[in-house]
């Protein structure tokens, strides 16, 4: 069956809001088994969704849409769902109930959000206030969620999905399985790829490069879970194998949940010394529940004195060596262990750019070090040109890969 | 002029990728007036995307694509693109040329990243292996960008815009200008952009909110930056003159760029303890450039023991209080401003869950504070049923909120 997604926001097109909402639904879906052929993105403009809508269901089984559902000036993608299903609207008691419960009886614009198309039926949103609707009579299903993503997740995970398998039953579904690798090139991964390939005709293989990490996915159609584990199984061992060190798993693809699941089955502690990563390794780690079962804090150490203060990196040896420098990391990821007594430290300074470059110490160059609390620190220098933001990010990867190849001499 | 974009890629659509790059190019596009009328993600398959690219070159003027350039076996953009043009593939020199000098003369996938359509002219890549293309002929214009951030962007500024503004000189652009504001409900801007819409039929409204942070955007028509001066002036200044208090201007809507600007101005330092945001705080300030012109660090202690050692919060405080408690903020703030000599201090800590809630003290509870180093706090707490990561999104947007109105006292 063929499935797509609208997701509805002239923010969105104008660059002016992330689209985190296609991969939320996009995963989501695809371990359900309704993987989406096509995205699009339209704009709040009445003309535009109405025909966007018509056309998606002329050509999918299933359009699920996101986006444009409050009740503010701009929201307009119930009126247009509405006109293509030729359906008028009436004042749905239960939704206009749900929300007097939650906002109190004198609600502002109850009136608006419990106004329900006759042709569909409400999902009631528990974190705001507009409901989502599912129309399913003529031309085809038609599901509306609200775009605001603390909404979204509940309505989708909870309702649509229950409604989709009981509607949709799946005889075949895409199984996948992930991959993912550090510290190799794109080009080494996808020569091995090709090999496999040529002996497993019925395997899908994917390949995507992210600044400092290789993901592969195999995919296989099959009815089953062992059906497709029977497909796949060769393949992805060979894959592991070949690249056996290089190799990490995680549901995400994130390297720090490969690091959490590692430190806490170990009982290891982790601590940080940031500099120009500015907390972003922090940030990373701790986004995963659980992460404080390994994670103790990191210094950020944006400014000199604080590197002095908090981490006992000596003044002198900042203003002889300068921070960017092999020297300071190293004094860094000691003090962050000193400080708070962690098994393993990794520290970081560098230049992320555009500004405070010079011709010997480049925009891009980042120091980094790895160390045990009995070892020997291991030190490394990148030296990428690239915006800001993927110089923290490259460097990021780049620690955490080096921790987990690193804490191979400890992991006995 | 209609314009569109098309990204592509399957791990996309599975939602293993977060689609940064509609963010990117439609901002992009956007500012140079050439705003996106339609976005849509299709997977690496040549008959969709032969179809993609045919249907969308029916419907605009320019069609811009991004991803599936590479050498790698799931690239097919460049095939489809051709088909679609009617074009043959020979061996672009000036490209081969440019690979060797970058990657050495053994460079191996030399021969496929130097095949070019015919009919298309290339794009020389500085950061990767894959060119872009430019396909105008009969029809209509196609561009095609590698996926790669940090491929793309470059590409896209410094060769791909010159070609716009040369083959589609603008009469008229959308000019747009953005208001946001912290602290203030939906509903409650919505209600006075209802009477400015009305009084301004010229003008375009639109409202985004995002996490305690909602921005409203005013979008004109018009031939020059003046003249669309004097449509979105009034009620521009009608919007920050109404919510005053809480109105912030940020080019990218995000509020730690209004705290840099104004920190900066005043010659004021910030720093940082951050238990639950888990570096959140200093990672989404450091990512701006020049933010180390007003931010000296933050102390990440996530683990109990690092709050003493680094912000000497007594240990006995924290056993008797509980970490997420206001004592214990208030110590934390107070260990910052000591440990760094910062002018202000902002403190947090929270159970960003989904685990480690009670009955009293639940996930999503979050206490926060600010302080000036010769004033008092100000604290207050959170209290959101959110996802993880939103929790910590409210949080950081809460604290550079609250930041911003505390320091009001100090601003003479």
């Amino acid at each position: 069956m063929k499935v797509e997604l609208i997701v509805i926001g002239s923010e969105v097109l104008s660059g002016h809001t992330v689209n985190t909402n296609l991969s939320f639904i996009g995963q989501t879906l695809d371990r359900a088994g309704y993987t989406l052929s096509r995205e699009t993105v339209l704009p709040d403009n009445h003309e535009d969704l109405k025909s966007g809508f018509a056309e998606a269901l002329k050509r999918s089984d299933l359009v699920v849409a996101a986006g444009g559902l409050g009740p503010t000036i701009d929201d307009v993608t119930r009126h247009a769902a509405a006109e293509v299903f030729e359906s008028s609207f009436h004042f749905n008691e239960t939704v206009a109930k749900h929300l007097r419960e939650r906002f109190g009886e004198k609600f502002p614009t109850v009136e608006d959000q419990a106004a329900v198309p006759e042709k569909a039926i409400p999902l009631l949103n528990n974190v705001g206030t507009a409901p989502g609707l599912i129309f399913q009579e003529g031309k085809g299903t038609l599901i509306l969620m609200p775009g605001i993503p603390a909404e979204m997740c509940p309505i989708l995970t909870e309702q649509v999905l229950p409604f989709l398998k009981k509607k949709f039953p799946l005889k075949e579904q895409i199984y996948r399985r992930s991959l993912h690798f550090f510290e190799l090139s794109e080009n080494v991964v996808d020569g091995v790829l090709r090999t496999l390939v040529q002996k497993y005709p019925k395997v899908d293989f994917g390949i995507y490069p992210g600044m400092g990490v290789v993901s592969v996915t195999l995919a296989a159609k099959a009815k089953s879970a062992s059906d497709a584990d029977l497909l796949l199984r060769k393949p992805y061992s060979a894959l592991e194998e070949h690249f056996a060190t290089n190799c990490f798993k995680s549901d995400s693809g994130q390297i720090e949940e490969a690091v959490q699941k590692l430190f806490i089955e170990k009982g290891w502690t982790l601590s940080c010394a940031e500099s120009c990563t500015g907390g972003a390794v922090a940030a990373r780690i701790t986004q995963h529940s659980g992460s404080s079962g390994y994670f103790l804090g990191s210094i950020v150490s944006y400014a000199n004195e604080l590197k002095t203060a908090a981490l006992k990196v000596p003044a002198e040896l900042i203003q002889e060596k300068g921070a960017v420098s092999e020297e300071v990391v190293s004094s860094m990821v000691k003090g962050a262990l000193d400080l708070t007594g962690s098994d393993f430290a990794l520290a970081v300074s560098g230049i992320a750019g555009p500004l405070g470059g010079t011709p010997e110490k480049p925009a891009g160059l980042v120091w980094c070090a790895v160390q045990h609390k009995d070892g020997e620190p291991h030190l490394w220098k990148l030296n990428h040109h690239l915006p800001r933001q993927l110089v923290i990010l490259r460097s990021v990867n780049s620690l955490l890969s080096n921790l987990i190849l690193y804490s191979k001499q400890y992991n006995v």
